[in-house]
């Protein structure tokens, strides 16, 4: 993307005025800009043009405030599939709120943005640092989640009804659409609500942001299954372990996780069409010379190859196809074809990897990106996301977010090294 | 069991006439017993009458043995389902042939019985100290291993051709009759071939051994995916986290699993009949009264409730309905079916449990089963298995051993203390 | 020992009359015994003559019981180092009396033996289902801890003052000598308060028990801390990885992780002496030899090397030399002296391994000992701990626990599995 | 840094003219630049005066190239202290230089600069594909490591004798300069040797790079000794647990580790001093408070406390005065004469964090630097390190790498995080 029009202006709900209680700090001035180009070849005709190139605000905490922290109440909600992290930023949230600022008030809406509706009756948790002092050790979240969307005005009401004057939405694509939606309600009814999405994508799959929470553990998780896929396919003549990881719409996870996982014979991922007879054509041939093969395919790999892919479910996601069962039927029956002896083993761990608690990594990174949407909110932005741009915290607008899913580009680095590992044809 | 008309009497090969060239170390003498019963109410009646109690034979070292080390040849194969440990108890063969005897060439035939028979063309490893001194770092079996039998006649021609003196069989129930079936066909031959099996079996399920390699480990393994299953159940309104685990015949690693996880709503095994309703109503009321519960299934649960579940495998095993997906099925439907909302996440970690490597404490177990191993086979001993009995290490003769299955007896500790754990009703 | 004189005799406070409101349980009759010896060379002589053998008190729930569960009061406490399965203990005993029996109150005393004498004023914590239920997943003790003992009669006032019918003691030999005394003091008294003790030996150094909790664990943590020797040693010329390991009397943990990480190439215990001459010498030629070495040592080999080594500290535990300091001086003089390059790195692990949670192993282990002690408790035993013998829980007396110390006997089987493993001389 | 005046180029050898044999790869231009600045404050100065903004060159393959592969024989070198990832990059190098370029012959140097100097009678090892295919799984270095320098002509000598094209040194500052070292003697001996450096601080503290391999391993290890620290701190009145992390020069180690763990109630880094009187003060106020408190000190921290801190090693390295042992003798001290009671705990973890193998983070990253490492070599550049600059692989010259350590600075987020997890005072 050349940057030409973009525009990552952030909205404010109005200047802010009341000193920060923070104290000792270096303040960010919102004047500091974080490039979005990191390279001189994209950089360069922004020089010769002599025009300003693109840049996203910085985050951290502002020397002027918009919300009177005495007076304010925030509320949290974590929404779709669970991601390890989640927690912790809940608590970074809240110790941030308290510890920075030395606002009391959290609420946790309860089951997504079941818990802003009024239809579902659920009420909400009252977040102290006690209560979340410790949650970051487990997996999962401590609010509960669903999927698909409420209705909007409702969950305003709810916001107006508890007096809430930051709203943090921890979720993906559906949910920050959703966020949208609620910021531009409470702008259309004056309101002073903002609202801070915190990205939530295991696949890192959210453009304008380098990285999300959880994809790291991800794929540190990945390498248990990885391993006994390995295992399993070298124990037994003609062996074959194939793995599904996560990753409808972009094949990170599966790319990453092969880079760690040399093992790995075939990586599968959305971005780099094959056809069926490409595919198992290699891997007889593989199978043939080392005698058994790791195959590891993100979750949106080959959809097209599969009957009946492409409806969508409740939250607005598309509903995919799987390919692990797909494939493992069609390999076998290929083998068997072909008169081969075949023992392949199929190995499905998304439920336990993204269940998972966030590793060290992942946990200083939420404490920070927490930290980061406290300040955004206290300084009066709304209808963004916290981002991580060429490692800087960044302040990102939503509808920018959501414009796009970041993809793996074939003919780059990442995917090329990904050949390397594996030694798998480009073309299949 | 009794234990009045138990045979526990061990074959031999014929007399052990030469020392062992082991020094410094206490011997175990051949009138040594481990005690098959251990309680007084069991032992008394033999005390009473006089008569001499049922006891397995020690293993150990002996002070004469049967082969002589410098001739010796030996074989080892590796049959069935991976367990973690199979590369363990190689080494520990392989090594200690080597360091207790001076044994210096060990064959593995690959793929388990495949490469004892010429059909298949597998030519033997040469299992050098070298070649194995790491391998118990990892899962699986270097020699890989296959399901099934094969010519018996075949087998014992391979070993005659390659003039090996023991053959170490490590496999479960089919490969341990294989083995009986070898060892009577030497006999019939009138060859002086000891037949030592190592019993596998990750569901601890084998008759009059205590312990079995792996279980330990499987059991540890276990806790991610039941842990997984918490974090999902708790994580969504009406959650349900469902997790199969090995269990044909028997329940142990679900129950042992279940007393080691406490957040186990119900542990389900093959011994603890039950009906569909009755297991779905106290799964609905537990979901009423928590959100949320965990259901732990052992494989071999509830197989007369699945339709077309009895036939026979390859191996002669008896091929399993899938109680996972078919509680998953009807689970989702009763749910449907009462107006509930439910939202059940299917984890079925078998693959990345079993491939695992042994964990310290079956390390140091297989260590020490595969010595014993060794002792017995230079001993002279034949068409037994090495046993653990109330931590002694023992000789079972494999005909006992294959008698019948070891199972959770729903009266006794075990089961009890289970249902304290889960709260779950006794009957359903 | 012959068992020819040994008093298995447990301690009651009363007889037992009333009915146990456990149901569908098979109930362990009073006159059920496990037998002390499983060896038929040892029994043969009882057998012989007819004399009924030794043989401990088997655990488990009594039809009838001492305590009324609807007015009874207990209390916990745990005393000395951290060991890993103290809260899955505190835990088991809490829920036991809850789930078995319904017994509602039970006071958790803070900090050792310091938390029953009103001196140090500390307060009980009341200790409910709700508080312990996740307390397992976390290492050390709720409770607190601390090392020596108190006034006895001070402890009885407490006990009496709020009317505790049931003390659980958790704690290794000093604890377990005051538990006696307090059983003594409440006998003297005339009260009916019973005293169960729950051996915490991290060491598995407590004589009449096979197994003792934290064991397990401990071998398991010791893993890392060998592996970094291991490669320490191997990443420079004449390396030296040395590790010290718990076992101030008893060198089970070095043993059996020897055992599990062949790469030891020396396992130093108490029970076995050396002289520093030895095994300076056997080292350099292990090191001339591979190039580097790794020495394990129990914390209590060799102490009458070390200079002033011999003192009691507070619980009246003797005082250590630090035999890990001393080697590693010794060892690089040796070098120096010799002029020899060595690159000796030092680690000792011990808290990092005693901090741990339970590994799943000892965490169902802790569960039953923690149930058993229950039952013992209110089927009115008292100065006794709750034992495991030969795979079956026992009651047994406390007189005997603190008897003598359990040993590895050099002669036997694990220290010449350990020689054969290290390949170290059997004197030095 | 301004930047101003910084002089980014790197290197060559001469022209690189031969065709890459790679296919299928987006090359990189010689001309692509990766910014050192990522700020709008600091990139404003350039674009208003309209000058070239200093850049990185961007690692990466290139079309041309200098060496041609099929004469090609390169050499690698470990040096220094172990750190997770050492194998990882080892085997990308041998990897990327075979599978990329055809590159067959590979030395890998023995023991650090000793094995290029032929004093010490070193034979180099051959390392082919095969041998190095599995090495990433462990920790260590399978070449060995050593240090302090060796005779610059010696060794520039032996890469003469074997032909070699391409040296790789992996090692921190120390090894950094020699290698510079050998760069300049190859250039006035008129010689094409590459030498390509690849940066290893496990403190992450070499300037010009954001991110160095086993850094992310290294606080994800410290993780255990922390939680041992907090687990043996809360588990007796006025514990302490203190616990000594990496860190010599800088504190990134600690700061990071303080951020994952937030049960640290004191974090002392290298680059905030303090008086013993003021943390001595804050300490027995946080254990007043809360009971108990837990401290961690990176190496390097408050070396002006320790009497006779500050002399060099054989490597030239500064020798420190151990803070650890400092702080854990004066805290007794100081509590001893305040009269108060305390339990202190310490843990100096530092080999069994730096021997681990690398974690998938470090994992995939060191298998990108070492193919970035053979890329910049093949292309013919020297004296230069693969660095990492907002998340792309750079070429950084040697001098500017060694010119100055990276360091936190306390008045930057980090460390106004860090204060935020532990509330400790920001001066003491």
């Amino acid at each position: 993307m050349s940057g030409e029009d973009l525009d990552l202006t952030v909205a404010r709900l109005g200047e802010s005025r009341i000193p920060s209680p923070m104290s000792g700090t270096s303040f960010v001035g919102d004047d500091e800009g974080v490039l979005y180009h990191s390279h001189w070849m994209e950089m360069q005709a922004f020089a010769d043009s002599n025009r300003r190139p693109p840049m996203f605000e910085m985050a951290g905490p502002r020397e002027k405030i918009f919300f009177d922290p005495s007076k304010l109440k925030c509320g949290i909600v974590t929404c779709g599939g669970l991601c390890p992290g989640l927690n912790d930023v809940i608590r970074a949230i809240v110790l941030g709120l308290q510890h920075h600022y030395g606002v009391k008030t959290v609420f946790g809406f309860r089951y997504g943005y079941e818990g802003l509706s009024p239809r579902h009756g659920h009420t909400p948790l009252e977040l102290t640092p006690e209560l979340v002092d410790d949650i970051h050790h487990e997996g999962g979240t401590i609010l509960g989640s669903s999927r698909g969307p409420q209705d909007i005005g409702d969950m305003v009401d709810t916001l107006e009804r508890l007096h809430v004057g930051i709203l943090f939405t921890i979720g993906g694509d559906g949910t920050l659409r959703g966020a949208q939606a609620l910021a531009q309600e409470i702008a259309h009814r004056g309101l002073k609500i903002a609202v801070i999405g915190i990205p939530k994508t295991i696949d890192n799959d959210i453009s304008f942001i380098d990285w999300s929470f959880g994809f790291e553990t991800a794929v540190s998780e990945a390498k248990a299954a990885i391993y006994a896929a390995k295992t399993e396919a070298a124990g037994y003549r003609h062996g074959i372990g194939l793995v599904k990881l996560m990753g409808r719409e972009s094949g990170f996870i599966a790319a990453v996780a092969t880079l760690v996982n040399p093992e790995v014979d075939f990586c599968l991922i959305p971005e780099v069409p094959f056809t069926l007879e490409g595919f198992l054509a290699a891997l007889k041939a593989r199978v043939a010379e080392k005698g058994h093969a790791v195959v590891v395919a993100g979750e949106g790999a080959g959809q097209y190859l599969i009957p009946g892919s492409g409806e969508r479910d409740a939250s607005g996601n598309i509903r995919f196809g799987d390919i692990g069962v797909f494939l493992r039927d069609r390999i076998r029956e290929d083998f068997r074809q072909a008169g081969l002896e075949v023992n392949l083993k199929y190995i499905d761990p998304s439920y336990m990897i993204r269940s998972m608690p966030a590793n060290p990594h992942d946990s200083a990174f939420c404490l920070l990106l927490g930290y980061h949407a406290v300040h955004a909110g206290m300084a009066g932005r709304t209808s963004m996301v916290v981002g991580n741009w060429k490692r800087d915290f960044t302040h990102v607008p939503i509808r920018l977010a959501v414009s796009q899913r970041k993809h793996i580009d074939p003919a780059d680095k990442l995917w090329n090294n990904v050949l390397a590992v594996t030694g798998q044809p480009r073309d299949m």
